[in-house]
């Protein structure tokens, strides 16, 4: 009798934009093991397992990654169905390959249940499609916490050919631009950070490309994302035509 | 008394892959217009709304873009709620950023409710994380449809710098291999083909990009995506393992 440990994406932060297969997985939980991002909220499609908070963050109590892992793979060789909530997708920097690895080498059946990433749905939910025709045919999805994640790939890639979404970028922002700026891309291009995305909490800045390193923002603890093309001016777009909407008017020509 | 216009994201094909902000739309629809690439088994949330088929594909009929906006635009301004159903996420290829300005433009309230994209997911399903980490801290999702679209980004990327996810790839494989190689790809990158990805036809090869051109392939007209980065290793690690798993067999250490 085996259990089963579910890497399960919980999505950008909106309990509602968990999968319905995530609220099954959870509902069949006995253990849930989650991170700092995932909403609380989630809590009650198991009210049934144990919940665990195993999430690394700053000033906050964290459980060794080897714990976690001599835990679950005790439980599921037990027969126990364990859920592995993180934030987002597993696989969009949540080491859901590494975790996979490790149960799969321990002999504990694992399976993954994609969910939405705040790399598309953080700058979606402030109006930024990552593609538009005419403005973009690609993204970039680069973590921003450490030079050598980004800069090989910010440093190769052609000024404006793709949309660049940058996660963990808030702190390394002035760096990330200077050196966009130095690899040819037009300080005008438009740039955006999109604060506690899918939250009621959420922040949306709206600039250049230029402006993007001495953006001000308010003082929080909650995760940030950057977008830099041409795709965020559809969000400006979109705001003054709603904008324009709550004034008296008719539409035309229905 | 207005309604609302919902851009939905379905997910990349699985129906557990909703959202449950999605099902709610859907729950709450007067009308859904889908795609070609939405399982049909989403009808069941919505048995009340009409469902009218506006996808786009070959030797099937569909209806013109300009007949959609119209249809959309008059049922919401009468106050129906309307969703429009697209497969994935409806910002990534999806046009969603085109129809929710249409949307505003004719003073009609619209929001977006993001979906688990196939780019990511995909890849996922297969077992192949487009991050890790010592393999990969930045994903790159193009179009391969048209060499205008992936040109010049593919064409400035430095080598191995990026997963390299392409949808709507499968005809145009071979020229984008030998894009990356002409620009100094190993041909020894490890490359997958990822075929129907979240449905029950799903179908992966798994290969390296100097044979990624001459995959062999079964006939399909299932949307296929390629990836390419030494990402696609962790999936055959993965297999290994599991495969072993069938074996009787102790997990130790445990």
């Amino acid at each position: 009798m085996t259990g089963l440990v579910s890497l399960v994406g919980a999505g950008p932060g909106d309990p509602e934009l968990l999968t319905v297969k995530a609220v099954k997985r959870l509902q069949e939980a006995d253990l849930v093991l989650y991170d700092a991002l995932v909403d609380r909220a989630a809590l009650q499609h198991a009210p049934q397992a144990r919940w665990a908070y195993v999430g690394k963050r700053a000033g906050r109590h964290s459980i060794a990654q080897e714990t976690i892992e001599r835990v679950m793979i005790r439980r599921a060789l037990r027969g126990e169905r364990i859920v592995r909530l993180k934030s987002g997708d597993p696989f969009v920097f949540g080491r859901g390959g590494e975790e996979a690895l490790a149960r799969a080498a321990a002999g504990v059946p694992v399976e993954i249940v994609p969910g939405v990433s705040a790399a598309v749905a953080g700058p979606a939910l402030s109006g930024i499609p990552v593609t538009h025709r005419g403005l973009a045919s690609a993204f970039l999805v680069v973590s921003g916490h450490a030079e050598s994640a980004y800069l090989p790939v910010l440093g190769s890639l052609a000024p404006q050919a793709a949309t660049v979404v940058v996660l963990m970028g808030l702190a390394t922002r002035a760096r990330l631009a200077a050196l966009l700026l130095a690899r040819g891309w037009a300080g005008a291009t438009p740039a955006a950070i999109v604060l506690a995305a899918a939250t009621a909490d959420s922040h949306t800045w709206r600039g250049t490309l230029a402006d993007l390193g001495n953006a001000p923002l308010p003082e929080t603890e909650a995760p940030g994302l950057l977008v830099i093309g041409d795709v965020v001016q559809v969000s400006a777009q979109l705001e003054e035509m709603l904008s324009n909407q709550s004034q008296p008017q008719r539409a035309t020509g229905v």
